[in-house]
């Protein structure tokens, strides 16, 4: 995918400083011009999930990862307004069940892959066992490592199956996360939405840069990388989401299945 | 549920004849005042959806049966087009795998039911197991008995422990079918959705809506009737639909869950 350069996460010189949370340059000059362009991109995004629907062989993976009220919801109602609930899935990884915590990591994870046809959304993903974990000290530095190969190791058997893999790292501020816990807050039909022990977490925020970092740089790979999505502004946000997914499925070369020949013959009995 | 009396399968006096697959009476007079009714209605259930999800107490399901072409995956596209993925969740089910033959027939369907706060729509489901099976006779009369009564009590399992369920039988007629398989041969973005094998089903029309006949008036109960559905016109489907899922989220009177009280002295801190 050319173009979206700005944003990938280059391991040899990757630092979270060198991008802009509130960087805005994905959007036009009047929100009018920039709500046409979202609803255009989502349109040609239901057309082309439909072609890999109708192909039924390859696979695709969107993955978002952020901080609390970073966007991962919002990225999903927008990106995804014009697909139907039958060619997309979401996915989401909230706190493991005692089940889950049995069995591997990855386990979970990959019971949720997309299948031949399907465009799945992790919202959250195998990502939250190499940050939140890292940031509580639950697994050490030696774990973390190996953890970051094993996940390689395994986006490397999807793509190599047939799975195009998208991670998208929603960056916020600090300050941007506070005005939109306080909206949840202030605002009755969302307070449910609000979680105070997510204040505990926005407690550790330099202890969260720093795992996002040390991960995004260890798993930013050719065939999976990580992109960088300037995130304080919702439509910059769901502009290059947006563009970047459709990106990502016009390079599939997606095509309708070639009509049976023998299809030309058939009558429909009354 | 009040108005959809006409529509519901009464278990004393069933017969498919008495519902016209044809009938138009959800519509205006207008397509352009229909699209409106249908967007408005559209919208009002994703509103409830959000409330529903919000409480996370109580479930929905809305159960989707009907022959081929009669109208499924476009029911699915119309009356959830505003909802966002976050708020529902679709189970289809195709002929199952060996591994699920190798259990109960119940078996797929219960891990797929909503969980607390959630609306999942059933593509087919294990009305299946009454239908495609009767009609090959696959399985005979005794076991087909033995198995309405096991799905009403699993039914009854599933409203007592919090699930409002709404079954929809999309009528539609032989020749309807007909002009929609035949549009699928015609238009070669839709050609991929036609299975020579549904000609094979086609075939059995009469016994099918035997089968059909049999089924709604035995599992048609108190806690989860049957609706029949007119179907052959899309828009007066959409609309019926689109109405009783609204009338039965309006009837469980949600509510979005008071605001801790606690939370009012909640300071975010920078």
């Amino acid at each position: 995918m050319a173009n979206f350069e700005q944003y990938i996460v280059n391991p040899k010189k990757f630092s979270l400083n060198n991008f802009k949370a509130n960087d805005k340059s994905e959007r036009s000059k009047t929100k009018a011009d920039d709500a046409l362009e979202l609803a255009k991109l989502a349109t040609e995004i239901n057309a082309l999930q439909d072609i890999l629907n109708a192909e039924g062989k390859r696979k695709v993976l969107l993955v978002l990862q952020g901080m609390d009220a970073s966007g991962k919801d919002g990225t999903v109602r927008h990106v995804f307004s014009e697909c139907d609930p039958l060619g997309i899935r979401l996915a989401s990884f909230k706190a493991p069940s005692s089940d889950e915590l049995a069995h591997d990591y990855l386990w979970r994870v990959h019971s949720q892959v997309p299948k031949a046809g399907e465009l799945v959304i992790f919202n959250r993903s195998h990502y939250e066992d190499v940050l939140i974990v890292k940031v509580h000290d639950w697994i050490d530095d030696a774990e973390c490592q190996r953890r970051y190969k094993q996940i390689n190791d395994f986006e490397q058997l999807l793509t190599e199956t047939g799975t195009v893999i998208i991670k998208c790292f929603l960056h916020i501020s600090k300050e941007e996360q506070k005005a939109r816990m306080q909206e949840r807050l202030n605002e009755p039909t969302k307070t449910w939405k609000f979680n105070p022990d997510d204040l505990k977490e926005r407690a550790l925020w330099p202890k969260y840069m720093q795992a996002y970092e040390q991960a995004l740089k260890a798993t930013s790979t050719k065939h999976a990388p990580w992109y960088v999505i300037p995130a304080d502004s919702k439509t910059n946000r769901n502009l290059l989401i947006s563009r970047l997914l459709l990106s990502a499925l016009k390079s599939m070369k997606l095509a309708y299945p070639p009509v049976p020949a023998e299809y030309k013959t058939i009558v429909i009995e009354d």
